[in-house]
């Protein structure tokens, strides 16, 4: 656009000595890149392993992986019929199932019952609301019959009433504290290893890689970026209205009880065209919830276009459930995934580890 | 996350000889690397304007833009107090008026005529709508008092009813086929030259740069990253819903005449927190529509932070309006830019040229 501001932040009036400081910064972090270069280079081949050159190590050396790579050395390879410039490779990732654990309770279900047991006493007419009531008595058959979705009457009562800043130390605060029941240990510690590595090389081919999650943003931004790389503007979801109000001559955006998104199912697209405004080249779900994100995405004209279906098979590291199971329920989309060319990737089978150490 | 992963997109069974091709393309890239930037240095000594060091050529060396190079400086080196992170750098610009020319007709707005008059063949109810009908007849007073936005009614009958493909292409075409009435050039070129360089000159510098517009981000995004750079998903404004289809076995997200969003005024600062979940640390405007970006944008805390006004006072090369237009009115903001700290661009002094030659 401006190939003459490139590189430059000096004043116009002081231009040659900030100039020449220029140059040699660029030829200091050149001949420093030159020799880092090198000393990669050295450790790639020396390294028997070669773990160094494998973009997916913890991926098991499956169909699965083979189709992932095959699919980005094709869009990335201006020679190849499948080739999508930089700027159309989007990816988008469900959340709860896909890139962290989601059972025995989502992590933002597990979320609002602990502000609505913090916020109940000053609620005494949530005893007559049937789910607020199941939740405040740990009723767990009926919680867990909430299925795929946090109610919206329980975002309402837990999420909303505050300014967006106050909601944001709030959830910080709680991720901080919160362990997860099975693996005692923080939620954000029980992301996907093998994910993060997959976030990770579609980043350095030029992706740019979305959340697309039944849950709110608002509860995932203020870890996603420390968590997944993911930057607050890259996460898609349901979402709570907010208003603009100034007060002391102080402004602030108090959230309201109100839901402007819901995430899910034929959410997913509706969500991606509003936020994204582009078709994904690649989606990874893991629930019928994602049916709609897989099936928009894989059915995009020109080139080739990726859909994944991650299956939690695995009791033994993570959990085993599918067609069964009200947490994230994995049927038509399991059906669906052989005629839609969907890969359907084994924890179990596909990767040899499943959380970071 | 992974930095196993950094730089390599080869098979792990292929490891080395993808290694060596790698450190072979750098070096060769370092090395031409390092001749360009001996070569671009070469010009800024011999070159006796100075032009390429200065990062905002069509600003005149004013107190306006010595605050903005100033701002950036402050911003980007962490010895400074007023440093902010990379992630950070979020600056808000409006479009009609601060990015390209608003009068005498929103382009958005003869967009819409342009539609309505195609349309109305099959829409004689529309002969009872007092808006549509003043645009049917071209009764300019009826359309210059709408003011500050393009109207509801007009977005729905004019926008909606068509696939989301469809109205791209239908944009797209508009755009390439209109010509500004005063101007009789494509809208696309009466964007304001200066800004791009100051759009070009924040992203070099880190900052990740968004429209936040009154008009819909659909109008916009099918050409706003050839003309400012700025990808689909860093437009904010006014939208219309979509509803997730499959006809046939294809596909699609139909428009509805339902708006989600009006981005104007106090919807500014809830359109960026929705979308982009950070405060701004920068903001450019032109009218009141803009008072609320502006103010959210600058009372953030911590660090320095820049507002900025446009001030259209140039009858010569675009046009001289403020507080008595209906077409971007610029009152209450320019009340409160002095005591708010927020810079006044004079068009006419601070500029030395205004669109691209």
């Amino acid at each position: 656009m401006n190939k003459g501001a490139a590189g430059t932040r000096a004043s116009p009036t002081r231009a040659t000595p900030r100039t020449l400081g220029f140059v040699i910064l660029t030829l200091f972090m050149l001949s420093c890149a030159a020799s880092q270069t090198l000393a990669v280079a050295e450790q790639h081949v020396t390294d028997e392993s070669a773990r160094w050159a494998d973009p997916l190590p913890s991926w098991n050396n499956t169909a699965a992986k083979a189709r992932i790579i095959n699919f980005v050395e094709a869009v990335t390879d201006p020679e190849n019929p499948g080739y999508f410039a930089p700027e159309e490779r989007i990816a988008t990732f469900d959340n709860d199932g896909t890139l962290w654990v989601e059972q025995p309770l989502y992590a933002e279900l597990a979320f609002a019952i602990y502000r609505i047991e913090i916020l109940a006493r000053a609620h005494p007419e949530w005893k007559s609301v049937d789910l607020l009531r199941a939740l405040l008595t740990s009723d767990m058959q009926s919680m867990l019959a909430l299925g795929n979705r946090v109610p919206i009457e329980v975002i309402v009562a837990s999420h909303t009433g505050m300014s967006t800043t106050m909601f944001d130390t709030i959830v910080r605060e709680w991720m901080h504290n919160a362990r997860h029941p099975r693996f005692e240990r923080p939620y954000t510690e029980l992301t996907y290893q093998p994910q993060l590595e997959l976030l990770a090389f579609l980043r350095v081919n030029g992706f740019k890689t979305y959340i697309v999650c039944s849950g709110t943003v608002e509860f995932m931004r203020p870890w996603a970026g420390e968590a997944y790389g993911i930057r607050p503007d890259q996460v898609i979801g349901t979402s709570v209205d907010t208003v603009y109000e100034v007060q002391g001559g102080k402004a602030s955006l108090l959230r309201l009880p109100e839901i402007y998104l819901v995430g899910d199912a034929s959410g997913k697209p509706v969500g991606i065209q509003k936020h994204i405004g582009q078709r994904p080249i690649l989606a990874f779900g893991n629930s019928d919830g994602d049916f709609e994100m897989l099936q928009w995405t894989t059915q995009g004209s020109g080139g080739e276009r990726l859909g994944l279906v991650l299956h939690h098979d695995d009791a033994k590291r993570e959990y085993a459930y599918d067609r069964e199971s009200n947490v994230g329920r994995l049927d038509k989309a399991l059906d669906a995934a052989d005629e839609s060319g969907w890969v359907v990737v084994s924890m179990k089978n596909d990767w040899n580890s499943v959380f970071a150490d």
